[in-house]
């Protein structure tokens, strides 16, 4: 036993079930349902999952070890381990990485997509276990940065759904990351209560404690505790560049507007962002901007978050995953008392609770997959038909933000033409968010400001302003015709014209491109 | 001066700005943006919009006199009349009615359809009335049963969205309803507070109340008060069917199951139905089940919901507006004690608010124009583009509620084939509610329980348990060459062939039914 392992582990009786991840192997059996703590690549357990993936690639078990997964979000490395040797047979809520994706897309993988404030709880409501004879996850596998004295699981960067799974799981395992400091300080947990009995949340403010900072655990249902010392591992961030710089100037200059019109206030309302390029550059914008004390309620926190703090202009954030690379995370532990003053990590169903973003008045900003002339947007389904990540938080924050923002590129490059997907489109394949959740679509092209438009009025601003020039003619072609046919058929709230919505996708899916030579084209 | 007005205007300097119906025309210009009190056809005003129709149809000023219309939900008779008279130049956020929704769908009124929780802070936003050169309503026409000592307003059947639009309006004109009796009593009211300073609600039950009960008012904004002696006039119930009566049975038969199991207490959560006969059905079963002790959290009480109380099973029931018939509204006066008791009228912020409803669990049921084979519903837009009545609150609910129920016949009638029109399609022509938000579908053939299903398992069941026969098979096949398709392409999550998915839709324009010769059908 390390002597590091035994500092962390302040409950003495937990070190009598001190085993290695070899020795759990022989817990596990196929079709079980386990929990696994973690959000968005980090907090996950390592050494379990990967001891069982050895195990499975040792003997050749592939689809015959397999597992029914949940986790709060997206798992690291690991995951993407058991979904190339079939070892997922269901999964919820959310995934990242292109072996679960393959896995959800060739069939092997049954995949449920839902809300990330609502998967813990309805977990917790039996929904994910009612075809089992008890309504319990047979195994809960928690990472933990530290273990209290009286047995309670301090997370790492991840809260995730750790407090609803340890609350419905028949037994559970602990993996005492030693390699990683102890997170102690950085949480504030909420245990689930359900109805009839469940009291208001009282947060009225981003920085707002309950004052609980460990997972309570009955002892009794902890069956092993194993050491790991593998660190979070998460690829590097897609650094900004011409295009998201460009959605983030137009953002800034709307917020700016609103605050000159009284909409805002001079700091803003709580801003949520997500991860990748544009959020990247969103950031960076609003740390280079006029704007002071900032404050963030949002899912996870990514690397330029630390340039943001170290910015002077945010005073306080608050999620429920920290998901840093590992220079992100060396610069975090090298400077820990003052990022920590100004941090808080909470439950997934408290970051992402509509009741807390509403009273909040969240500024929400999310990347879609493509959004149509009339503002629903497509977040997941790619062709309404092929799996990306899942919703994830998107539609918790952008229902109940004040500002719900969807930020794009107006077009992507197909294979065969640098501007062959045009992100604005008749009709969404699949929607995620409806017309009634968003009030701006930014491009790099310009703001459309949605609220309180028609859907006509809207699919006008949206092509004057953020559409892309190669796509305009083609849009306000539809558009006009669709308008011309509904005319005729008192139709005209919404213009479609059915055997035409899906034209641009299916002359990507045939030619390659979105661009299309005629709108009378036969498929 | 009527005495009986005196008695109710206990605020005696209002009774110096009576005036008139027909004198407070002049006051109203074209172009203006006005609030109207009133939720589902009840407790709008009536005199006054009445007078101006008048003032319309004998000057032939259609088109000429029009307005920017926001009412909480839908209004009554006086909005179709303004509606055939071109008076309407854009509407929010929901309504109800052949004349209006004819304007909608012509293109003479621009409609802006949202979530009924979110229309009135929308309001308070200044989000409606961006483009005006104050962001305030010119004139809000509240309809009053009672004013207080300090001139506070005490609202009739509905509160819904008066307080916001009392709080951001320029101008304020009260219709004192002397034909009904003082709803004094009936109301808990909610005045807006806009973030950062917003509190939890604290509600943590049907029956709580912050206490206040009518709607204050700055008494220097009200510029007149009117007499109104016209009582609110909503068409007849749509009494129970078999077909609703056998959807009932199925949902009772489940709400049973879900006790037994234990996710369910024994007086179930409280309840959320909508209006029309499925609603009806619904509740006439309930009434008539072992169930005991039940509560209501919803938006609108029926005529239904009389019996209900009086058949002993229901507790208490909250809602933003009690909309009943005239016969309703006499048996609600006879016995005002026994009915007032168990009863209270909310704004529509709290009666939708996704914080309370999440919170207490609702188990919410509402009818859709069409659902999905993989969950999605279309509560709106027919075929895509024409507009019933808008989403009201379904989405609030839908997506809050512990339970989300979508009820609707498998089939309905076209102009020429009983079953013509199949309510379950393979892709809804537009999207309110996702598949992340819907639990239960069910229909007269059976009940499909859809927790933790991924999109190919809830296809199946969909077409197993709850489509019509007329269509089983067809939607069958649609699933099987999707799913075909889709596993060659590897895009297998949710099986959709985008060019076939709208055909059922088009084979009913083109030929009056959804019943398809083949899936190769040109279009």
């Amino acid at each position: 036993m390390s002597s590091i392992l035994k500092s962390r582990v302040r409950y003495a009786p937990y070190l009598n079930k001190l085993r290695t991840a070899e020795q759990c192997v022989e817990l596990f059996k196929s079709g079980q349902y386990l929990g696994w703590s973690g959000f968005t690549g980090v907090g996950a357990p390592k050494v379990i999952p990967s001891a069982l993936a050895d195990h499975v690639e040792k003997n050749n078990l592939q689809g015959q070890l397999a597992f029914n997964l949940f986790v709060g979000a997206s798992a690291g490395p690991e995951e993407s381990r058991w979904a190339s040797n079939s070892m997922i047979l269901r999964r919820s809520p959310h995934q990242v990485g292109k072996p679960i994706a393959q896995a959800i897309n060739d069939g092997r993988t049954q995949f449920f997509d839902k809300h990330l404030s609502m998967f813990p709880q309805d977990l917790t409501y039996g929904y994910y276990t009612k075809n089992k004879e008890n309504d319990l996850l047979d195994y809960t596998i928690i990472e933990a940065t530290a273990i209290t004295e009286d047995g309670a699981i301090i997370p790492g960067p991840a809260v995730g759904g750790t407090p609803e799974m340890v609350s419905c799981s028949d037994k559970i395992i602990i993996e005492v990351n030693t390699a990683t400091p102890s997170f102690e300080g950085l949480h504030d947990i909420d245990m689930p209560i359900n109805p009839p009995f469940r009291p208001p949340y009282p947060h009225t403010s981003t920085d707002y404690k309950v004052g609980v900072n460990a997972v309570p655990v009955d002892p009794s249902k902890v069956v092993a505790i194993v050491e790991s010392t593998t660190k979070d591992k998460v690829p590097p961030n897609t650094p900004s560049d011409a295009v998201s710089q460009g959605i983030a100037d137009h953002l800034i200059e709307f917020f700016k507007h609103e605050v000159k019109m009284g909409r805002l206030p001079e700091n803003l309302h709580p801003l949520q962002s997500g991860i990748g390029n544009i959020a990247n550059a969103v950031v960076e914008g609003l740390a280079k901007s006029e704007f002071k004390n900032l404050t963030v309620w949002t899912e996870v926190l990514q690397d330029s978050f630390l340039d943001f703090f170290d910015s002077g202009s945010l005073d306080y954030a608050t999620a429920t995953s920290i998901r840093l690379t590992e220079a992100g995370f060396d610069r975090f532990y090298e400077n820990w008392d003052s990022f920590s003053k100004k941090l808080c990590l909470r439950s997934q169903v408290v970051s992402n609770s509509p009741e807390i973003i509403r009273r909040l008045g969240v500024i929400a900003m999310n990347t879609p997959v493509e959004v149509d002339m009339y503002a629903h947007a497509n977040s997941t389904n790619v062709m309404g038909s092929r799996m990306l990540n899942g919703l994830g938080g998107s539609a918790d924050f952008l229902r109940n933000a004040k500002l719900s923002v969807m930020h794009t590129p107006s077009a992507r490059p197909s294979k065969t033409d640098p501007t062959g997907v045009s992100c604005i489109v008749p009709m969404a394949t699949h929607v995620d968010q409806t017309e009634h959740d968003l009030d701006v679509i930014v491009t790099e092209q310009g703001l459309a400001d949605l609220r309180g438009l028609s859907p006509k009025e809207r699919a006008q601003e949206i092509i004057n302003t953020v559409a892309h020039p190669d796509y305009k003619d083609q849009l306000q072609d539809y558009f006009d015709r669709a308008t011309f046919y509904c005319k005729k058929n008192k139709t005209l709230h919404e213009p479609h014209i059915l055997k035409d919505a899906f034209k641009m996708h299916m002359n990507l899916q045939e030619n390659g491109s979105m661009k299309l030579d005629s709108w009378d084209k036969k498929f």
